[in-house]
């Protein structure tokens, strides 16, 4: 993966994302002539796997002074509870006002990653695709997506994301084009027509007829050119069952179209993953939404532990630098 | 509240955070001439109170063409399930792209207020406030405030965030100023020192001391000027509990410090909420973080019910236009 | 309802299908010369809808001799946990053998009248029809839809049920006509042209296509003669859900056929009932199989209380006839 | 095991417990000409103690006309959910009449064998005897004991399902001879006296007094006539506890009589004979009722997977003959 | 009630009873020359029946001062959380050393009390005696079962319960009797030969035969002598069930014995009360063991609240008086 | 361990403290001059570890007459469901009316001893100290402490109980000390003047003062004299968490006060020890309350099983000595 181009918002270099303590702060000790350097450590309660890391290192870049030292684990990493995944030793007053920020990133990056990390392992080698753009603000589509391709996706629904990854964007026809041209081998041809050679052919199955009457159709239709069929059959009729997967292939295999490829998607979860593969459904890629983009953030928490060199700490935390080997010192 | 001033992301309006296949769903239409007018809805599967619908609108005024019609509920509307919160009738390519935007502003937007609702009612009337910041990517910090706001909250920690919603932005001082400084009555005093006068001195009491020990010696330095202290112990050490606010509250009367108000922060939910209520604590104001920041985004779905005024649907969806008196014309 | 006729099997009255050792009771009494007059009691810890009672007085009227009393509460009764419902006083060893089989008689047509009126208790007034023929074993088939008819049900699929119990059999066509004859627009119209006109014309639409797809192509091509279409979707297929019901009304009225109803079947049970009445499906009747006909039989058991006139019992019963004041006196 | 002499009822072949839409297809077939050969398999969405097929062959041969093909597993036999337990090639409508009758002996018939084996396997090797006759209609008691010794019961009480299981039937004594009597003693003499040697001299000994006191008397009067006792202690009495069981064997062993054994009924369930054998308790064999008779039919379907040799299917099956090595074909 | 003659061991009055750190507390304030006057109120994190205030107070009696002073509830009154139930006034020296026995005695006390109310609420007006001495060592069973009927117990197997508690003590007859004499019928003639006439003639009747059986033999052979059966059938023979009382009852009022009343023992809970009462079990009177005397003491805590009348407390208590109106000044 | 010097209350010897009935049953024994020789045997229906056996042996001394016999497991032992814990074999008229005071003490002892294992076994193998005085009435203190000493506690709180026991009392100071010395460094000071240096010290740091705060106040103040510090942090403030302890060691050994170890109390159980280890918090002892001193008495039953050398028993037991070859004779 090359190094991800994050777009820092001026917002977030200005502090107006910031709580409004932390500029106050930084306020009270300048004027106070406080120039105190301190070892701030980050840790979260739960485990997972780590994303926002390389993101946050752009914003120290920016702002750190010369002589600040960092360490960090990497974005995909797996962390434990209560261990510490980036060690900041700086002039408290260049760094403070970005503590909120630098959290936030870590806590939705990795809520992201983690969650996307259960489907891959359900899936057990079947490739998983991010679809979870709408269920997000735009705002953080892109991180988003990056965060599902850190914990193991092979690729995602939006332009905006695949960049930040490195991966091709991915995706079909939704339900309206085909909901406007009136059917389904029309869309399909029509998509045929006008998509350069690279987009695959994986047509939507599920809009208004019976899903294996239309892979059928559609098989027949596009003969060699159809790479894939998906389906999405909605919740309201009973969602993609496995054995609907089965009779699909079967289907296909009946008119000889055995390579043309089967994407599940529609409420996909590490359980529904688990349970298709148990039973046997020949699903070859899984798309997933709102599991991945709706994952509730992983709390981190940021504690002073040492200021000029002395171990300090509030009630409830040790004093002093926690040891961690696996961290790595980062050129900031 | 004025009307917030969201900012679109360019990557917004170039549709890259958009699902890819939304762009070649217009590509196709495009190139095939297709120019249909079509009514799409959404609506969720589940309930709580709706938000995103202001920063939606303004998408849509910059894009949609003259003669387009829509209708919408409000921020701050409660929604039922499979209840229509937006209907759009319009030209299909001038809007399709933004489907993605669209609906990951009201799952976001109304996840963050229905969880801001919750803390509130269980509040019955004691101040919420908004402090939820760290746990979410920067870039969405102000949106989910103003959602937390339009959730019942009477202010948030962020500047941006309080921009958006009209309300000052509230805080105290960080545990690191304490820590710096060495101890919290001179942290204290400084604050008091820089702060300008509209800034209420809220002081944080857990940092080295026993609160109600740090609270008394606050109060006594301090005198009038003192306007709260926060209670923010970590869970290691217990969290807040009901009797300590009440030791607080008793060690502050003794010394004849009644005005003095208690902040309780840290870890605080709806249940948790109840429980000082039913305990009768005497909290002032709930700080409260990640329950509402760190709500899951409540799903939400876009459907075509009408090409060119005849009814359509695709399967598990009813044709035609779903009736809801409680939509209003929206001028866009 | 007229008097049904039962068919006692010769192996009852020979008193073969009899725990062997009632036989052997009677052959020792006999023996002894023992012709005690007895009172016995017949209730079942449970409670539930009564069935058996009318098969039980045939049987009973055949081998009972004169001056022998019975008292009887009536098929379709509701009975309570310990309640008599049935007191016969004769001598033993006129009655003795039958025990086996008129606790048998009441145990499972208790239990599938139970369960039929659960399911039509749930349905608050649509009707529901046994279609349970194929889950119990054929020599109780009779026997069985007569009870589910006791229960409430309108009518069964069986003609030996629906002669038992006077009701016309109810039935539409198997999926096996529909796959012999390759598709189900070509069955119907076979169906309609050989059945004389008081067989309702109801086609199942779920053979080979969408349902909502097929019930519209059925509609079309039979025209007013179409009764009903029934939805039977197997549970692979996530079942007949209450929005398929939906969209099946809305896709027939939008093409004028208001008056084609929808009957629904496959795994009915009174949750599901309830299910589809609260989600507003509109169904018109509901096809219950194993619910109905696996219901649990109701276990009764018969007690002696009297011989001779004496108040008898033996250990765990209360000697003496137990008075209820419900129970009618049968002329047997 | 001879062959059992199942014994047909002129009401299953006749067709009367058909479905009538059955009747109706076959009508509907031969009006049209359609003389299509078609497979139908037969398979449970459970697993259990498969019971009913000997019964189905015998229907099968007095109906299916010369070439056709049956392939089966036994009754006995283990099957697996969705395994194929009989596949029949034949003119349909020279067989399709019966595909309720044939469905719900094999639901019947299976599930009481399965509860049967379940008993069994609990009871690790101690005979257990079916004594359920009482709980079902007594028109199935025959197949349902039959099922019974399938699933492993040594033995069975009423004489007609002995009949079809090559069995001896089995019995004690009701308590309605010791209650007409007047004592137990008076009744185990009489049934000692006018029984022939070959019936096992079995005394229940719970009616009037004490079991471990009656049990004394009893052996002490009858001696080395006696063979067992029967413990029969109704729930009102807190039902046959493994305690009483010991006492039983410790005061019969303590007058020497340690070749009496101990018969245990009422209530018993695998759970029950679990416990009994968790405790030591000295149970020589179980008498078990409602649990075996009571068994919910285990649910079987029939469908058609070729016509005219070519692979056919209805939705939510797959097409085309189902590979089960394990059937075997059956001459019919 | 008249006052109990509690009698206090001399381990109390020593001190020797007391946890070592208050002896060597009071020791500590000695050499100080430390005489502090200081309130100390005691409370429960629970609700109860409150017991053990009365031999408190004999204690406090004992050692306090002239002008000292004591509020307290009365034994029998019930407790709220954290409600004080008892406030002393008083030279620290003097009592201190108590603490650790005025809490034992409060916190038995009340568990045994509040257990014996819950069986007296249970049953409704149907006397409760407590049986339990057996279960809790032989030091305490004069105040456990003075804790009973302050619970609310009509009376009391021992004869140090009774005295303490001012009733008579109630007792039938122990298997043992029966099993030496080798009857009942014995046992019982036996019985009644050696007692004066104010001991209840009760009878146990489940020693060696039924119960039904020996109640009618022990009636018909003491005649109106006779005041109750006994029923204490063990768990290993199913327990005392609502039936078996029935059975007795029916048994007894056969043969005219309408006024032999029937007592229950083993194992009774407040919940098996409640079911004797819902199946209407005609009990005349209820034992209560292990319920009452194995109930888990009730914690109580003492702490200090002034020291010279100034408010004083520890951390997570509230300094100063606590209100209780409730609280009476009590003479000592 | 010396043999303890059980204290017998003469109301034990007097029998005032038996069951009303035991009296009565000697009582009429005596006066038909009947002079059985009984085996009767203790058992119990649950597990745990014995004690009490020694107190009953001291009562048995006193009163069996020669040539008697008694079998018994030891004190500490562990004993199995229904495993025979004392046999005796003696003139029942002898002890009989000691049976309530024997079974008393094993309950109540074998409870105690039972919960004190528990803690001890959780606490692998960091000493754990009997704190529960304040529980029990104290006329139980003694022997509960004893009890807690045979379950595994290293010394107990009690003067008493440690003499029972052969150990040394353990305890630091009351909160109270200093409450009314108004601070801990006072009071730690005074105690030091006071006690011999036998006693060590161990300072309570959680009264006033955040305990981290105060054990290094304390540790600097008393240097090297100083053996532990004691957290006993109350529920209300969220009772000792594991992290406090840990808290607490880093700040010791700060400052260099490495040898200072720490005794943890407040609400103790099995449960939360297991939790201090399992998060490592360095806990150099616990002190145990009511989990110990409230344990419920394990109930023990006496039966009669030989009558002059024949086996008998009531019903619900098996006659004759039960077979336990860990019983050992015992010299009374």
């Amino acid at each position: 993966m090359l190094e991800p181009k994050f777009d820092l918002a001026d917002s977030v270099l200005s502090g107006d994302t910031a709580d409004i303590y932390f500029k106050r702060a930084v306020t009270i000790l300048e004027s106070q002539q406080i120039e105190a350097i301190v070892a701030m450590e980050i840790f979260s309660n739960g485990t997972g796997t780590l994303c926002g890391i390389e993101e946050a290192k752009i914003l120290l870049k920016k702002v750190l002074l010369p002589g600040s030292e960092v360490w960090a684990l990497a974005d995909g990493d797996q962390f434990d509870r209560k261990e510490v995944v980036l060690r900041i030793k700086a002039p408290y007053t260049s760094f403070g006002v970005y503590e909120t920020a630098i959290l936030g990133m870590l806590a939705h990056g990795s809520g992201w990653a983690t969650a996307s990390r259960e489907c891959v392992q359900a899936a057990k080698g079947i490739p998983v695709i991010s679809f979870g753009a709408r269920h997000v603000h735009p705002s953080v589509v892109g991180i988003m997506d990056y965060a599902a391709v850190v914990g193991g996706c092979v690729s995602c629904s939006s332009s905006i994301g695949a960049e930040l990854s490195g991966t091709i964007p991915s995706g079909t026809m939704p339900h309206t084009l085909i909901l406007i041209m009136g059917n389904t081998i029309k869309a399909a041809k029509a998509f045929d027509a006008c998509m350069p050679p690279e987009v695959p052919r994986i047509v939507l199955v599920d809009t208004f007829k019976d899903e294996v009457e239309e892979s059928v159709n559609v098989s027949i239709t596009m003969g060699d050119k159809l790479d894939a069929v998906r389906l999405d059959t909605p919740a309201e009729r009973g969602g993609v069952t496995p054995h609907l997967v089965k009779e699909v292939r079967a289907a296909l295999d009946l008119i000889g179209s055995n390579n043309v490829k089967i994407v599940v998607s529609g409420g996909i979860t590490p359980q529904r993953i688990a349970t298709m593969l148990e039973e046997n459904a020949p699903v070859d890629s899984f798309g997933v939404g709102s599991y991945i983009s709706g994952a509730r953030p992983i709390d981190f928490t940021a504690d002073i532990h040492e200021v000029e060199s002395e171990p300090v700490a509030k009630r409830g935390r040790i004093p002093g630098i926690t040891e961690n080997p696996r961290l790595k010192p980062v050129l900031v």
